[in-house]
């Protein structure tokens, strides 16, 4: 029995076998299938993933020349590889973060080699037996030390890479001189290679097809704004209609667009650490404030955490009672419409760069209405009714008030950006006319800048105010748009 | 008159600057004295770093002798200072990212390495003319490729400095083979100097108080959710005091905790990251779940937003009149007090790795409270009240039912953990004798693990629940801790 079941066993490990090498090919064009579909969509999302791409291509094809270029290699030599690990070091995605860690190599490499050099004289007067014992303790000194700083949080967000390549360039100098008496040569062609590495990979990503992190910061800000304004424009509406139980199948995208401002506090940091390194450019000067973006984009967190709470009392068990509805839906649906057309045109006044008053007008709106709301819960209709099927409508019209406030925070830093920035004076009735017709067409293809992830259009921005402040289903209008 | 004043401006000129040179050294000295304290305190807070200062320094001392001994440079000549780039550049301030490094570095150098041999040689077979050509194509090809991989995210999280590597070395490679004919030699000795400085920093930062990732992962997850138990376990009380118009005059930091919890998701993921290539140690077997530490991290992420909320509450300018207050207070307060006390009792579940059996009691404690609230609201108690009155508390209220439901669902997430990673089973009735007495005073020493950037001290946990379940001031019970 036992040796029947274990030919058995024997048996099936075989049929099994030739079925899984029967199944190889397939599950190998399926996976390949798989893989060229997500590289396609990685380039689709944000072409410009592959024009950088080939960027760095010819970025190395060129510095590679080096070696194949007979008077080039005659003055360089060996030390060319310095000018080709620099290209694929140094070039990064945005020119801020290539010219940032250029400038950084360069720097370092210089400072450096001026104290490494220094080391090795240093250590060359200390006799034969010392001088290695000299340099040891150089090079461990520095590098404790450079080490240690690399914890600076300053120091960490803008000279990282600088203080590494200090300590490598620092122990290479000073330890080749034991062996190699050129060291100023060595020193002067090190620092001579990484130039032209440097400047290759500088001058590439700043000429051909520019990545400016300055400009994804400045879109993914208003962006974000943008998104907490769609989630206000269609949360009141939303939220009423579940309240009468009516199940409504349109797209839900825009109630969950808000989630991706909760944790986009890093992207912000690092893109206004790049911005800060590059040139001054097309719509952004070189002393833009920076800053002040990741000021908005605090507060546009601080909204998002209100609108996170607001998210889950959507998604409550208990809805608010519909008698409760139909006192509190117009006030509170007129609020959060308000205030999330204010957003929507804070967001558009960054994009376009003007500034923001054609927002001011939503925001009292959103002011009166939060009035409303506050005097609809002091008056004496509440008193019939069980406060447990009030509380559900009651939290939501507290926050809702608490948005407003926010808002208004919001505006506020906005009004500041656009003042330090010299955003353009737009009057507030032209803005309106300006904003929805002719411009925004003619800026669509110009604005169709798409920021790390995520396509901004311009398209999807609002309908004039005076048409649409007391329209009863904004999410609707916006689906036709 | 005009010739007088340019002159006084000249006067006033110089004794500005010889005001400001004599406030020069003055100045320069405060900026010193600032710039020790500085690093003095960035050392205190965690004293690892100034360990890891020390490691770098050695490791790099070390390698540096390959420049200093006859037998050992004879053999490697120039191509040494690949080990002292290597040490540079891999050594990190964990384990699991100095081996994460050094394993990208070492299989990219050998792939790498392999297939610019076979680039060589194809290049060799096209004659003089083709040779630099085809290099140069296959440069181009291989670099453009490479670097579009690096958007994967997948690849981009635990495999980027590997691509970045494997370009380097393909280019590094096949170029210098068109100068260089002994190019075999040269890929061999990369690669040996690669593997001599990759496995002196894994070495050093191994065996030399070693740093482990997952253990901070670990600590992080714990301190956070022990932060968030200290939010609420002081909650209660401070509001209902703001509410009677007092102000406490306790230290207010056990509110403003919960704020780093906010934006803790990037160094969880980096941390998990590292934690994914470190051995087993200690506690932690090699294949612990690190991915169940994110989802206890999502969840406690989205408990501080409901504590965001709350704190709101606390700081608004309209609080709960006394009215209220006095028919919610004791609910309130107890809720609050008993999902802060189960918080924290998972947290120091996790932090010494038993089942967190000891907060379920936590737990059923907080619903009931919820429960007794809801039906307080229920109550007809309200109807005299004025409804704006009533909206502070009940907003409040409301927040902290939901609240009870996020703890509940942390609580789920690390009784799986807790599963999964096969923490030790402690009966209840022993556990919080055991965790709150003897144990606790062993531990305190074996646990002042800091993390990162601050310091976890257990002896800050929570007194016993037997003692303290129905205390009225937790906060100020904490202050004699």
């Amino acid at each position: 029995m036992e040796v029947g079941s274990g030919s058995g066993d024997k048996a099936g490990f075989f049929t099994q076998g030739r079925r899984w090498l029967k199944a190889l090919p397939v599950k190998f064009k399926a996976n390949m299938v798989a893989m060229v579909r997500n590289l396609k969509k990685l380039g689709q999302d944000d072409p410009r993933r592959i024009i950088h791409s080939l960027k760095v291509g010819l970025a190395l094809t060129l510095v590679s020349t080096f070696y194949y270029c007979q008077p080039l290699y005659s003055n360089f030599g060996v030390t060319a590889m310095w000018a080709i690990m620099t290209v694929v070091v140094v070039f990064e995605f945005s020119v801020g973060a290539t010219l940032g860690k250029g400038l950084n190599r360069g720097m370092a490499t210089l400072m450096a080699g001026g104290l490494g050099i220094g080391a090795h004289h240093l250590a060359n007067l200390s006799g034969h037996i010392g001088e290695p014992i000299l340099l040891g303790f150089f090079v461990f000194l520095q590098a404790t030390i450079s080490t240690f700083l690399r914890f600076f949080p300053k120091i960490k967000s803008r000279y990282d890479y600088g203080m590494l390549i200090f300590i490598l360039t620092f122990s290479l100098i000073s330890v080749s001189g034991y062996r190699d008496d050129e060291i100023l040569e060595f020193a002067h062609k090190r620092l001579s290679t990484i130039s032209i590495g440097g400047s290759t990979c500088v001058i590439i990503s700043t000429v051909v097809c520019p990545v400016w992190a300055g400009e994804d910061l400045h879109n993914l800000i208003a962006l974000n704004i943008e998104k907490l304004g769609n989630f206000l424009e269609g949360f009141g509406d939303e939220y009423f209609k579940r309240t009468w139980g009516e199940e409504s199948k349109d797209d839900k995208k825009f109630l969950e667009g808000y989630k991706s401002v909760l944790n986009s506090k890093n992207s912000e940091e690092s893109l206004a650490n790049f911005a800060a390194w590059q040139p001054g450019h097309g719509r952004f000067p070189f002393r833009h404030p920076w800053k002040l973006y990741l000021k908005v984009g605090t507060l546009a967190r601080e909204c998002a955490y209100r609108i996170e709470a607001l998210n889950g009392c959507l998604n409550a068990d208990i809805q608010a009672s519909s008698e409760v509805g139909s006192i509190i839906q117009e006030a509170c649906t007129n609020l959060s419409i308000e205030s999330g057309k204010a957003l929507k045109e804070l967001a558009l006044a960054i994009k376009i760069m003007v500034q923001p008053s054609s927002a001011d007008s939503h925001i009292e709106n959103a002011k009166s209405a939060a009035k409303n709301l506050k005097s609809l819960l002091k008056s004496g209709i509440w008193e019939d009714i069980d406060l447990l099927k009030i509380i559900p409508g009651v939290t939501v019209a507290s926050i809702l008030i608490d948005v407003v406030t926010c808002t208004e925070k919001i505006a506020e830093s906005i009004h500041e950006l656009a003042s330090k920035a010299q955003f353009k004076c737009v009057k507030p009735t032209l803005s309106t006319e300006k904003l929805h017709s002719g411009q925004i067409q003619s800026e669509k293809s110009a604005q169709m800048v798409n920021c790390s992830h995520v396509v901004i259009n311009v398209g999807d921005l609002p309908s004039p105010p005076s048409e649409s402040s007391s329209a009863p289903n904004p999410s609707k209008q916006r689906m036709e748009v």
